[in-house]
Order: C-alpha cells, then sequence, then structure tokens
C-alpha cells in the first residue's frame, strides 16, 4: 500500500496528506485514523445487532436511526476523501474493498428511495457487511500476510478435500434416505444431506436423526469418519504454516566452502565450516590478515 | 496413465486419438473431455437429488426422466468407447474405476428390466454413486497425489487409533448401559454404543442422554476424552504430510558411483559410496589433490 | 517379548514350544495363533452385545448362552496353559496384563456362584473388559509402538492441559449456575459443570442450555474458548509425533569432518563434505588408494 | 522465582526459611507445601460444588460450613504468612496472583457483613475462583512453561483468525436472521449470532435451528466452513510449539569472539564473525594453517 503519490509538485501538499493517512498506516496519524475508523465500523455494526432486538427497537428505535445516520455520514465523507486523493480513482472504485466500502454505504442512501418496511430490513441489516472493511486492515499486520500466504498455499489441498468430504456425503446422505423412514425427518435427499453435513461436521443439531438400528449403524460410521478426516485439514494447514515460517526465516543459500544449507537469514558466516557467506563482499577476517 | 497405446501404425490414428483423450488429461482435448465429464456427473447427480423432493418430482418428473436417460445414454456411449480403445479391455473393466464406471450406467438400465416402485428407488438413487468417477480424476492432480501419499502412510496408524477407540467406545457403552435406565434410551448395548459414539466423535445429538449423575459423570469423562485423543489422528497426519512434502524435495538423481537413490536435494556427495554427485561441476577434493 | 525359555534341555521341547506360541509372535504359529485370539475375543464381545437387545435375547438366549461357555472354556484352558509354561507364572499372573486375562474369565464362572438377575447382568457385561486384551497386541505392531512413544512424550503436557480445562470448566459453569435460572435446567453446580463439558467440548446435547441473553452471551464465550483451544492437545502431539518419527530416522552423530548433522541412519559418508562417517572402520576409498 | 530473600543476617533466620517454603518449590519443605495447598484449594473447591446440590445441602449444609471456615481460616494465615516475609509486600499484593490469592479469602469473610441469602449465594460461588491459584503452579513446570511459550508466539495469528471467525458469525448471522421466521427461534441478530457460534464451533446444542431449506442450505455452508477453518488454530499452534522445542534446542553459549546469542546446538563457527565457539577443542581452519 505504498505507492508513491502520483501529483505535481504544486497539487501534492494536502492531497498526499490525505492519501497517506487514509490509505497507509505507517505513520501516525496514519495509524490513529485506522484505529478510530475499526471503532467506528464496530460501533455502527452493534448498533444495527442491537436495533434488531424488538424491545429495545422500540425504546431506542429513534436513537438508533440517528446514530445510524452520523456514521453513514462519516462513511460517505471518507469514501469521498478516497476518490479524491487518487490519481486513477476508477482503480479503488471497482476493486474489490472499494466496492466493500461503497456498499457499506449504500444501504442507508437506498432506504430514502425504496419505501415498504420488508426492504427496508433487507437493506438495514446489508450493514453489517461493513465488517468486511475489517479484514482489509488484516493485511497490513506481518501475522495476518503469514496466515494469508499458508491458506493460499494449501488453498488446492483443501478445495481437493472438500470435494471428497462433499462426494461422501452426498453418497451417505442418499444411502440413509433409501433406510430411514420419512417420519424420522429423511423427506428428500436434500434433507438428507442437509442431515449428513450436521453429522459429519460433528454439529449434531439432533433436529433429525436416524431411528431405525441400521440407519443408527451407518450414522456411527460417518461419525467415525467426519471425525477422524478432521485430520487432513489440519495436517495440511500445519505442513503449510511451518513451512511458510521457515522460508521466512531461513535463507535459501547453501555455504559456498561445504555446500551446508539452511542458514538463519542473518548469518554471515557458515554454522559448520566457518566460511564467509556473502561472496560479493570481502570476508573482514580476510581484510585484516592482508594488512 | 500415459501408456503407450498398443497398436499397429495403421489401426493407431483414430482409436490412439480417442484413447488420448478419454485416458488422459495431459493435451487440451484431455482436458476439455475431463470438464465435460465433470460437469454432466455433478449435473446429472443433482438430477437425482431433486427428483427426490416431493413437489419438484410431481411438477417436473417426468422431465427429470428425460433428463435421466440423455446422461445414460452418453455415459453408456462413453463407457463403450473406453472399452474399445483398449487393447486389453479386461483389465478395465474389472478395475475399480471399470467397476465403478459399469455402476454408473446400471441404474438406469435394470430400471427397464425390474418393475416396482420401490425396488425402482432404490435402483434411481444408486445413480449418485457416480460420484465417485470424479475422485478418480484427483489421482491426476499433483496435490491430490500428495493427500494421497500422506493418508496412504499414515493408513496403519490411523487404523490402529480407530481400533483403540472402538474398544474405548465398546466398554464405556457397556458400562453406561449397565448404569442409565432404559427410559433414558439405553436399552439394548448395542444403543448404548451407537449413544458413545455420538458422544466421542463430539456429534452430541441429544436423542439419547444420560439423565443419572453417575451417567453424567462418565459421560463427561469421555467427552473430554473424545475431545482431547482428536488429536491422535490430526497429529499423525500432520506429521506424515510435513514427511512427504519433504520426501517430494528429494532428489531424483542417481548416485554416478554406486546408483543409490533419495538422496537429499542439497546432498553434494553420496551417502553410501562418498562420490561426489554434481556431475557437472568439479569435486572441490579432487581440485585439492591436484595442486 | 523375547525372553529365553528358563527351562533344562529336557523338559523344554514342548513347554517351549507352547510358550513360543502363546507369548511370542514372530513365528508363523505365534502369528496363527494372536490372529485366533483376536477373533475369538472380537465374536465372544459380540455375543455379549447381541444378547442384550431384547428381542435377539427372548428368540437366541439360550445360544449365547452355549456360545459363552464355549468361549470362556478356550480362555480357560489359554489362561491355564500361560501360567503352565512360564518359569515364574507369579509375574505374569501380578502384571497388568495377567490381570485382564483372568477378568476376562472371571465372570463366567462367578455367574456360576452368583445368583439373582441384576447382579448376573453387570457380570455377563464384565465380559467386554476382555477388549483389552487386543491392546496388548498393538504393542507388537511398529506403529503402535511409536504412537505409544509419542503419547507418553506428550503425556506430561496434557495432563497441564486438561488441568487448565477444568479449571476454566469449573468456573464457568459456577458463573452459569449463577445467571441461569434453574427452570433451564441448573439445578446445581455440579449439573452446571457437566454442562460446561458438554459445551466446551463441543458435544452440544441440547439437553441442558441456556436460555437467558447474559447466559446464552457466556456460553458463546465458552464454545470459541472451546473450539480455539482444541489446538493445544493437537500442535503438542503434533510436534511430538514429527520429533518423534525424526529421532527414528536420523542419526544424532555429527560429521566429523564438517560437523554437519542430521544424516540418516544408514549414511556411510557425510552427504556436504564427502567424509568417512563411521570413525570406528576404515574408509574403502583410502584403502584403495592405499594399495 | 528464585529471588534473593532481602533480609539483615540477624532477621534472616525465619522469615527466609518461611519464605523458601511459601514461595519456592525447590526445596522439600516447599514441595510439599505446594501438594498440601494445592490439596487444600481442590477440597474447598469440592465443597463448594457440593454444597449446590440441593439434597446434599439440606443434610450436611452445617458441615460444609464448618469445614469452609476452616479451610479460610488456613488460606488466611497463608495469606498473611505470604505478606509478612516479603521484604516489599505491596508489590506481591497488587501483583496479579497476590489480588487472586485475597479474592479466594474475601468471600467468607464479606458473608459475614453482608446478609441477604442471594448476595450469600454469589459471594460463596465466587470462592471457585481459588481454583486460579493452580494455575500459578504450572509456571514453575517445564512443559507449562513450554505451553505458555507457544501461546504467546502464537497469540497474534489467533486473535486475527478469532477476529476473521467472529466476522464471518456476524454476516452469517445477519443473513439468516433475514431468511428464517422467527418461530423457528430467530427473535433477533444477538439470537441469530449465538445460533451462529452455537453452529460454527461445531457444538449444536439444536435449541435453535433452521426450518427453511435455504437457512439449512446456509447452514451447511457454515459447518462446513467451521469444520475446515479449525485447521487454523491448530496449525498455528502446531508450527509454534515446534518451534518453541527447536529453540529449547538452541545453545546457551554466547559467542567468545562477538557475544552473540542464539547459536544452533550444531553450530561450529559463530554465524555473525565466524569464531570457533568450541573453545574446549582447536579450531581445524588454525591446525590447518599451522601446517
Amino acid at each position: 500500500m505504498t505507492h508513491s503519490s502520483p501529483f505535481t509538485p504544486a497539487e501534492k501538499s494536502f492531497k498526499a496528506r490525505v492519501f497517506q493517512i487514509i490509505f497507509e498506516s505507517d505513520t501516525r496519524a496514519g495509524k490513529t485514523f485506522d484505529i478510530v475508523l475499526i471503532t467506528m465500523i464496530l460501533l455502527s455494526v452493534t448498533c444495527v445487532l442491537l436495533d434488531s432486538v424488538p424491545h429495545l427497537n422500540q425504546r431506542f428505535g429513534t436513537y438508533f436511526g440517528w446514530v445510524e445516520w452520523g456514521f453513514t455520514g462519516l462513511f460517505t465523507l471518507e469514501y469521498l476523501a478516497r476518490i479524491w486523493c487518487l490519481a486513477q480513482p476508477r482503480r479503488y472504485i471497482f476493486s474489490f474493498y472499494g466496492v466493500i466500502d461503497f456498499i457499506s454505504i449504500l444501504p442507508s442512501w437506498l432506504s430514502l428511495l425504496l419505501p415498504g418496511a420488508q426492504t427496508l430490513m433487507v437493506i438495514r441489516i446489508m450493514r453489517v457487511l461493513r465488517l468486511f472493511r475489517i479484514l482489509r486492515l488484516m493485511e497490513f499486520v506481518g501475522e495476518g500476510r503469514l496466515l494469508m500466504q499458508a491458506l493460499n498455499r494449501s488453498r488446492r489441498k483443501i478445495l481437493l478435500f472438500l470435494i471428497a468430504v462433499l462426494s461422501i456425503i452426498t453418497v451417505f446422505g442418499s444411502l440413509i434416505y433409501l433406510i430411514e423412514p420419512p417420519e424420522a425427518g429423511f423427506t428428500s435427499i436434500p434433507r438428507a444431506l442437509y442431515w449428513a453435513i450436521v453429522t459429519l461436521t460433528t454439529v449434531g443439531y439432533g433436529d433429525i436423526a436416524p431411528i431405525t438400528p441400521l440407519g443408527q449403524f451407518i450414522s456411527a460410521i460417518m461419525m467415525i469418519l467426519g471425525y477422524s478426516i478432521l485430520a487432513v485439514p489440519t495436517g495440511v494447514f500445519s505442513a503449510e504454516v511451518i513451512r511458510t515460517i521457515r522460508l521466512d526465516q531461513e535463507s535459501e543459500e547453501a555455504c559456498p566452502g561445504c555446500g551446508r544449507e539452511g542458514h538463519d537469514k542473518d548469518a554471515k558466516y557458515c554454522k559448520s565450516c566457518g566460511t564467509w557467506l556473502d561472496e560479493e563482499t570481502e570476508d573482514p577476517r580476510e581484510k585484516a590478515s592482508d594488512d
């Protein structure tokens, strides 16, 4: 996020300052802005949540409405400031986070145009999507980046795992649909699939449960399967986190003297033969003995 | 899957092309075929699922029937093409995936011969077994192969774990059967075992639950046990994924001196005969003795 | 389990043969004996399980009785043979597995002495303890030994984890007991602790569940806690499995030439400098150049 | 915890002995004191738990009261002894564990001042907070320290994970609130969030469960998500345990040349100045240049 801001010296002064505060987070003002923003997002989402509780809505409904308009005003100002201070605003507007930023102010303005209680409720609740704005800030944190990298590396393996799990769920769900009577709640295969997912993921609501001995036997197999194969995504992700941490720490260069690899990134001498590792500069020890 | 197709040059042209498209996936046509096949499998299984929903079956039952026959026709053609283009079709027919391919077209043809609503339903639902055809394609993907290898390596350890888990379940299930009154749902040991599996795997339907203090105390022990020993398959599989990734990093080069394989990628000398492994550069030891 | 059998040559022949078959499993007869024994244990436990199902007991009760006496006879013979073929039978009789072996035949003989339906049922079900005899055989398998080692190494850490978990459960359970009304099922702290264990281990029967908003809020915290700290035993055990596998494979010796460690146990030459690793014998290469 | 006790020789004798017994655990008396203390804490908490069971309270209520006063007396004595034997008692009193120690005796004394059945019950139950005193002792155990270190290192990553999980829960909970009718139990967003947490953590009480097909479909997605992302904290913590164990294997010796610490245990040369680390043997490089 450290683009060099594309302004001529004359225009630069104020725009660049705004850009720095809003888009970057390595200055003090930038960090303060981030913290204020997160706080506002959390407060405005809390408002939406509390407003949905019937007895709170009756008593404080009007206040929640005013607070909401306050936040909408501030987020709208911030959105316009983001567009204004960029040289190529189009890119931002159609980027993933640009769209999220827009969606987080849209519902309030829409509610002025579209009447009708039901639509209004849908729109009001869309405001919780503002929470996704917080995810952007996670990318700034080193740990967040590491997690994202490890997730990215294990992405395809976990996708394959999910395909296998969904196949198992479909086959077992269909089987249980054949075995169990509709009275137990298995009235269609999609419903049996819902039950199969509830069972395999070990959630186990109990709203639908097998009642025949054979159905219970097959459920038992599914449970043990679901319990054991949880090891697969966990194992895959553990391996990738370990690999990501190691790659972050170790140099990929081998020692020119003995070929040993796995030196720390800050190592200057080989730990097993003492050779100077950086071939492009001279070893200070040799310099010393030359004198 | 890259067998050299066993035809004389004259016959080869067309058969070999069909073989390449159907059985291999490294050409463009082969990949397209795979994607079309997966899409068709998913669509036909979706048909079976939706057909089981009573109100959808009433309205669209006839359409689902026609669509199903269309897919059966295409899968039958594909099955015949697989047999026709192979030199030794017998091997394919009796292989695991050959049987799966056959089972995925069998139900529709059987439904012509066997009348009766109940049998028909069983047969219709057997079509979801088509999903297993997708699993074959997973073996082509590098990540799929890695997962299979790691599963294979941890197979015996996880089997031992399951034996231990089943022993614990049997002993605890029998114990709770003695303690809890039949009114709580523990009417026989097999039913108590079903409850024990529901509890140990942390599914917890709640359709059968202990009601005496002693029964609840023993359940609590089982829950903590089930919660903690989940670490066993996870730990085993994590270790095997890490090992598999590392083995992937082994060099595939054999030692020019003794033919030994399985050297680490960073190895400079053969670990069993001491020969310099990198044939393109000179062994520093020889250089030293030349001087 | 490979004790040298302590008999004089004259007595040896038969006793030693019986000893080898029963106690060891590296001969063909020993392996066959193990498999027959496991099969018999599983069959006899299955009998006990099926006998507890009311309608099976009514129809086949007498048969189950006869089969049970058959197994008891065979297990008793085996137990006597074990004692007879040992030089110091006392050690075996009072060892862990000796007691298990005795307990697995005791219930049937006791049922002759003690009358009364209820006592009889307790005794009959004690027969499932035979299953523990199977665990002994796990120690013979290499993978079983590795798992036991890793469990052993992580034992103390997982114990500490359980102490912390039980403290959390007690404090949260007491808190929820104060908050929730007795109508929700929280009639005493021990009952609230049962609920807390059901919740923290993610079993979630739903037989007792909080009904006040504050109780649900605290439950939600417990669930997220229980969900996240599952990582602790899993992480600890994964690390120990990885360490156990590595210790099994790698030599602990460093290369005398360059100090590099982490050589495979079968390595003869250092992989990074080519030095002969076994300092007690001579490098065959040097021998060759000496000639 | 091995502070040198700050007394003049004259005062030292008795105070120092008490200090050693109470605060340290490396002498025999210190260990005995720790074990007696843990036993007393566990017994007094057990009393509180049993006292809450209605029929036990009716029969043994008065005895529990006396036992409780006995423990309170002993804990009060111990608290005073801790203050008395320290040179700077203020630091201890306002430290985390000092406050815990105070809280564990406060309730009993408060119950003399504050009448009223309800308040009394709250106060009585506050006594279970004594359990936190046990956690202090975990820090003495090497394994406890290792776990704490690994938790500490993974703290920020797991926090980020929890933020992401809570965002997902809020968005999904709001969505299901829009879809499901209030009859299914989703009467407000906070209630829907409670359901979402119950579902994502795979607890699954079943007290609130979706009843519309669309709601069940979205729940199914949440379950699979919750089932899969459990891999994240587990993977992070596994990696940190492995790293912590490995760091434990780092040499504690500083380089004699530049003072740098944190060398691997197998390092022969300092990685930042190339000095030979093993002062008891000679550097092979020097040997070579001597010849």
